[in-house]
């Protein structure tokens, strides 16, 4: 954790914040602080900074909190990502949200497997205690969008086919060019399950205008091909 | 697992494999394979091609193996990694393996806990089985050369500073300039702990000829990094 994340109700009007719980645990224990320590801090959706250690003892942390400082720059990239299984699906949402990405879309596919659905890693609480992990880490305050589409046909032909804004790229071992390095303006980059997509979905993918770019010639894991492509995408 | 990975031993001169234990029941559980199925295969160090199933029983599996394409090119990359932790440690051998890099030297630093070094997943048998696991992925026979160095100081004087071939890189939050893409020729790409190294390190880094590259505004874990920095670097 490089940033403390205060959820707006934790900080009063004078910027005093009190914590309990699993967070004044975290400062005391793992951080090491104690009366009269600064620590980085952020206010989930708003501005971060610095705290100073007021008052601390077993059931109660106080902080004075100076917030002068926006969060960090979000990329314009949106990740389209075939649900992986629940262990992969927990950290990639950490790594993805540390990158700063600004939307992530979870869909379904042909190889996903229809259980992956009732994960509790699908929940809205899981996903945003990941999330948050991700913004504690890359010292952020907002998180990006998560949403799920479980039905792929009418997601990429009436939401994403439309979007000629934005540069629409397929990173699949099939693609002729590699993935462009250092892209500007709006760009939504899909990643396929393990195995791939089927033949009926990259031809989606294609009607829909998706360039598909590889990863080079060697067969990755979902979770190393998100962080290298989100890498290369700058 | 997109290959399987024969060890030489394993594989009479006519070209017959016969397998038993994990490998036998990966086959038939796993990848649902029969007498007659047809598997991609790769022999350590050496040719890949596939196999057809001759026999198929509990305790068995034979295979007629035809070797005839080479194993995938491997990019002119060393990574020098500060250990990490153990799980960590475990999926970036992964990850780095199938990204196909030439050679992995895990050091130590000032923020790398000492216990890290005695933890099982340092141990020769656990690296080559997470190696493995990372040539499986990749459809590579070729296992990058694995080293440790418990002193940091000589390792970077003595064997890092004279190596006057290789464009030589620290990719750290501290670096001016963004980490290259689809760099040509022999690359060194040193990344530090979790907390990054100490001043006295980066100095010891510099005095070596490394030039610090960033990769972005944002603080990421380790396992992020090396994977992006990799990916960059093409």
């Amino acid at each position: 954790m490089n940033l403390l994340l205060l959820e707006p109700d934790q900080l009063d009007a004078d910027g005093r914040a009190r914590l309990s719980g699993a967070a004044l645990v975290h400062v005391r224990e793992v951080l090491g602080k104690t009366v009269g320590s600064s620590i980085k801090v952020g206010v989930r959706g708003g501005l971060r900074g610095r705290a100073e250690v007021l008052a601390f003892d077993e059931h109660r942390l106080e902080l004075a909190c100076v917030l002068d400082e926006e969060p960090p720059y979000k990329r314009p990239i949106e990740l389209v990502l075939a649900l992986p299984r629940p262990p992969v699906l927990r950290r990639l949402l950490q790594h993805v949200t540390a990158m700063g990405v600004r939307r992530v879309v979870l869909c379904h596919s042909a190889r996903v497997e229809k259980s992956y659905w009732s994960s509790p890693a699908v929940a809205a609480a899981e996903i945003d205690a990941n999330v948050r992990l991700g913004l504690e880490q890359a010292c952020d305050t907002v998180a990006p969008l998560v949403e799920t589409r479980l039905r792929l046909r009418p997601f990429v032909e009436d939401e994403l086919a439309p979007r000629l804004d934005a540069r629409r790229l397929l990173a699949d071992p099939s693609g002729a060019s590699a993935c462009p390095c250092d892209v500007e303006g709006a760009t939504i980059v899909a990643i396929g399950p393990e195995g791939g997509w089927v033949p009926f979905e990259l031809g989606l993918w294609a009607d829909a205008g998706f360039l598909c770019v590889n990863l080079g010639p060697r067969i990755l894991r979902v979770e190393t091909a998100v962080i290298a492509a989100l890498a290369r995408l700058g």
